[in-house]
């Protein structure tokens, strides 16, 4: 079996602090970073079939929802079946979030306290309650490859006492969460910086996972409400108070953009729901910029979405099929527009480890960044 | 170019009647009778990339709806950006119906004349004149390879007398059809025989429609209501009625056991939303009769929907992640279900042909009889 590992392949000088070009060794294969990790919420990446994902969308890591799966189908068949992996025929690595984000989505339906959170299903009204021992157990009984320390998300705008208070309770989970996890080889835990946009905690909540000693660390409490120039002034400052040998991974972001900027700040991998979502929305990612395929202007558009795409939608069909598709609601619309944007993403990430590897990122970045959003 | 011909290679006996296999020669490619043909009402078979239906599904030929088409995008617009072939990205041969059945569907939004239908577009409400020409001239704008007659579905129950009107309607029309019909080197131009469960009247229709020379006959009226008693005392009649060496295609049929009795009857082609529709209501097809996916019967069920089936989906998947797929209402859980449902049709037609080939159908398709509904 193979150790879980970073390997550091290169890393380049940006405008933006260093960028790196990686490799993480997993029990379930290898990845190359940066990377992005399509979201597969409830054991799906919705409308796409994952040996697809492999061989067509080049996906090589996917994101799994501790807390819809624990709700649905639950942990312990997932595990009677074999896992996530075998259960949904994706047996490359696979990171779990820890089930935080959502439980604290709920708003009025869920309790706080020391120990953890107590929610009411959104499905049957039933009663759970989530802690940092019980979700590790369970993205173990997912057998996830990259299991996330449990933490709260801290609210967007809040005090420097409030984010100081959210990320110290946080760092207490995160020492529950690493004494539950349990080591196997090839398997990793990441942990969860914390501290809103405020530096010294930011620092803080490293310190404190560092004593830790996480296979991997994650830059939280982002993307969460704050402005572009906000979480973009934010990420530098958090990345590089991070281990250099040690993956770094921006949570929930983002645009095409945002992924560019953090790339040149240092992370290395990434998870959003945008490419997914927005494809059921009619929305595709191209090399020049975001194109609405229910727009009148694309009904006789006998043109591929974006003519520099290589992926199968681009090759085969035009935008005026995709606008009849979309008009009709037909789910071979959702299914390739989902396949152009995944396939927009994960290229974008290929184009930007190549430009590290070439010491181009500095330019290449940056005249990307003048087309996409 | 290849001339549009029918190759009769072989027919064999059985207890309904006389079965043949067979090869339909067309411009798009070639047809190996008998088939079943998915069903892509508005230009897309739902939930299924049309090379995988191809390359995956081994599907030959499929099914377009003139009355959706002409409806949205418009054969204009299609016949714009090159035809229905290009414009959905299935290079093989398409056979669209006339729209009269669902126009007739439409009921109190429609008022017919010896000219034709006048019809309330279900969309917007505008009005909308199909006849035999123009019906003919939208399928030539769609680019069809096999063009269907214009004719009136015959309501069922009715007397003979209604059954005789109708018919002949349908009949004046199948002349103006084949009028306004443009031949092309490897279309074809199909026929429609009515006469209800009335013998004497399908024999009057088949007369006057070999008349007008049809590349195929289809038989029309069917599966409309009657009991399935009624539905296999009336195949055979109407089958043995037609020209041996053109395709006869049985419209709307149906069941795994119709497609089974109708081609033992001497039956070439079918087509029929079921595999499809009930796919996306979470029923499977199986060598052991239907599935229902959603049943708490399969939530720990850790084996392929059909354990004889070697779809995509069988090999890769259980019933267990398809109840969570189905569940869930996740795209891919229809994504999976349309593939093996489609698989097991078209399976199921190369069961038969090769049965036909054999000389063993009248064993091989009572054997299947028990299994199948």
């Amino acid at each position: 079996m193979t150790a879980f590992q970073f390997e550091l392949l290169k890393t380049t000088k940006t405008s933006r602090g260093t960028a790196r070009r990686g490799r993480v060794h997993t029990a379930h294969g290898v990845i190359e970073t940066p990377i992005f990790m399509p979201v597969g919420t409830v054991g799906s990446v919705k409308a796409i079939r994952p040996d697809l994902l492999k061989s067509e969308m080049k996906a090589q890591i996917i994101l799994g929802n501790t807390f819809h799966l624990y709700l649905r189908p639950g942990h312990k068949q997932v595990e009677q079946l074999g896992g996530l992996h075998r259960f949904m025929n994706w047996p490359g690595p696979i990171l779990t979030d820890s089930g935080g984000f959502q439980v604290f989505s709920l708003a009025k339906l869920r309790k706080m306290s020391e120990d953890g959170v107590t929610f009411k299903s959104p499905i049957d009204g039933s009663s759970h309650h989530l802690t940092p021992e019980f979700s590790t157990q369970i993205q173990h009984s997912l057998d996830s490859t990259i299991t996330m320390a449990f933490d709260e998300c801290t609210p967007f705008p809040c005090t420097h006492a409030q984010a100081a208070e959210s990320m110290r309770l946080s760092m207490r989970w995160a020492k529950r969460s690493r004494d539950a996890f349990v080591q196997r080889e090839g398997y990793g835990q990441f942990g969860i910086q914390q501290g809103s946009l405020f530096e010294d905690l930011r620092r803080e909540s490293t310190e404190k996972l560092l004593e830790l000693d996480f296979e991997g660390y994650a830059i939280g409490g982002l993307a969460v409400g704050e402005s572009s120039e906000e979480l973009h002034h934010a990420v530098p400052m958090a990345a590089e108070m991070l281990p250099e040998h040690k993956p770094r991974y921006l949570m929930g972001v983002g645009y095409p953009s945002d992924i560019i900027k953090a790339v040149m700040a240092g992370v290395d991998m990434f998870d959003c729901v945008l490419p997914t979502r927005n494809a059921r929305n009619g929305m595709a990612f191209t090399c020049e910029g975001v194109i609405k395929v229910g727009h009148s202007a694309h009904k006789l558009a006998d043109i591929p979405l974006d003519p520099k795409c290589d992926c199968h939608t681009c090759k085969n069909y035009s935008r005026a099929y995709l606008h009849h598709l979309h008009k009709e609601d037909e789910i071979l619309g959702h299914m390739l527009l989902t396949q152009h944007n995944l396939h927009f993403y994960l290229q974008l990430a290929q184009t930007l480890r190549d430009a590290i590897e070439a010491g181009t990122l500095e330019q290449v970045g940056n005249a990307l960044l003048e087309h996409y959003r």
